[in-house]
């Protein structure tokens, strides 16, 4: 960091770029103070305007970078705001900036699957909607048959992750029994009853009532899950989805559910992205909405205030550390790797 | 037990009393063995219907027992099939025979707080409803604000035991602070990280982002929680009913729903409980169900398939105990009490 004469102007420029934390401006000017100047620039704005805005920055808050991003030779954090960098296009980052993803979103993940999974059990959704219309038809008092608990189930972990290591932890105290599938080792004092090779899913999901979905999507985990893998799981069984939708592998899904070889699904990642024009909303290429043994969410179980707390910790401390010239945090993408 | 000759009929009778349990005769009948018969009889049933049911009895699965019971000298075990025994009348009850409940809702109760707590946070229910018509407006992709997650919050629990000791467990893992208040000193190896007398509920609750209500309903808790243990709660706490109605006051919790003093309320448990036929269906005499700051179930948060196999377990356990001679497990009230 060059020296500076007292009292000057801040000197680090951040441009915030898209709509993803635009709006949180000015808490992350707040916490990363005087010496920074934070500015916001959108998608759609004209090339001078981004040129203007990224003029001598030093790091950028961004999910995409491409030609229509004029980035300048001083940057040296490509800050995501997120886990997923597959919208920043390696060849238009300067050979001199590195590109940091940010998790902070396994408490609200994990959280996610244990508020569906009771869902699953209690169906309490169901009960309310029905008690608020005066039906008292789900009260033992009224003859009701009893419904399911999570107690005494077997819940299968498939990667076991930061995601995967949190929904443990807070299985803990259920009195279920926790099994885990990874590609490495699972190390000896995870909170998991059995361990089991990636190969070796269907084997353990023979014995699941729950198998949750928690792995990263790379060419090696699309469609890890398909038919003989749902046929493993059972008519009994539930599929839970929160890494994202094609390591489900759609159709055998849709033949499992619709066919009532699996008990159900919970899912909220999904096969199609609708863009915020676009008239067809629909998620997946079957009609999954239609189906009665789907719960299904649209891609919000991460987004919650924690991970936003987080995030803005873990990138303002990013910054900080560019700015000082340090050890960057979650490289996924350094200068030293694309020169080699 | 007199002796018998081998091969003889079975001797031991055994009465399930009205509905409760009637639908379960068989898997009862399987667990006690030959050695026992287990009939049923309604409580509309004939004087004669009932007492040729009840002759000779050794004990009665049973929710009521009135001056319409024809019970014999012979009963040693009136066995209530849940926690609740206010309809056993102790003066038609007779000399030789022992009252006792029945537990094993516990696990139940708690994972109901657990499931509504989450969706409280997360509201998983509306998300859902919208995105099965296409609405992606619950997305951070388009734009929508974070939702809440229970991590991190302050829990308060009123009551401590077997419900509360299951809930402090089955919160463990979610990085919340737990603290609870008992009539009872709280044991020093409870999962509670603040431990507080009934007396000092309101200084609890300041604390507290949700108040869990799973105390006994017993003429001192009856009214427990009033207008100013509300209002220490604020206006961003959640109260948990899942004890009995009664311990909250019911005006008091109104006006503070209503009028926003406390941020909403998690209720099973009501003021008013319709009989069958009976006309009139509110579970209160004021219109919980018009307020949006509500989750409100019929009385429903116990009645789970593990808490039918813990009651059949204990109570056939007990029904053994009693054509043994040996103690009874879990009683109310004494032949050798009721001489006193």
């Amino acid at each position: 960091m060059p020296e500076q004469p007292a009292n000057t102007a801040p000197i680090h420029k951040v441009v915030i770029y898209g709509d993803s934390f635009a709006d949180r401006r000015a808490e992350i000017q707040a916490a990363l103070g005087d010496a920074f100047t934070v500015v916001t620039i959108g998608h759609g704005a004209s090339r001078t305007e981004k040129e203007s805005a990224f003029a001598d920055a030093l790091a950028t808050i961004a999910v995409r970078i491409d030609a229509d991003t004029p980035i300048p030779p001083s940057l040296r954090l490509i800050q995501v705001p997120g886990i997923g960098w597959d919208e920043i296009d390696l060849g238009h980052v300067p050979s001199g900036a590195t590109v940091c993803n940010v998790g902070g979103h396994e408490t609200g993940v994990a959280e996610y699957c244990m508020a569906q999974m009771l869902e699953w059990c209690h169906r309490l959704r169901p009960a309310e909607e029905g008690f608020r219309r005066g039906s008292w038809e789900r009260s033992s008092r009224f003859g009701a048959p009893p419904h399911r608990e999570l107690s005494g189930a077997t819940v299968g972990i498939i990667g076991f992750g930061a995601i995967g290591r949190v929904l443990a932890r807070q299985l803990q105290g259920f009195g279920v029994r926790i099994l885990a599938a990874n590609r490495s080792a699972i190390p000896a004092d995870a909170d998991v009853d059995g361990r089991y090779a990636l190969a070796d899913i269907p084997v353990m999901l023979r014995d699941c009532d729950f198998a949750v979905v928690a792995i990263a999507l790379t060419p090696e985990t699309r469609g890890l899950i398909g038919a003989a893998t749902l046929d493993a799981l059972g008519p009994q069984g539930v599929l839970v989805n929160v890494a994202r939708g094609p390591v489900v592998d759609e159709t055998a899904l849709w033949d499992a559910l619709s066919g009532g070889r699996i008990g159900g699904a919970i899912i909220d990642v999904w096969y199609r992205y609708p863009g915020a024009d676009d008239p067809d909303l629909s998620p997946a290429h079957h009609p999954f909405a239609t189906l009665p043994n789907i719960m299904m969410t649209p891609h919000l179980s991460g987004w919650t205030s924690g991970t936003v707390a987080r995030r803005l910790s873990l990138m303002t401390d990013n910054i900080r550390r560019a700015a000082a010239g340090h050890a960057l945090v979650n490289a996924v993408s350094t200068p030293e790797e694309r020169k080699a």
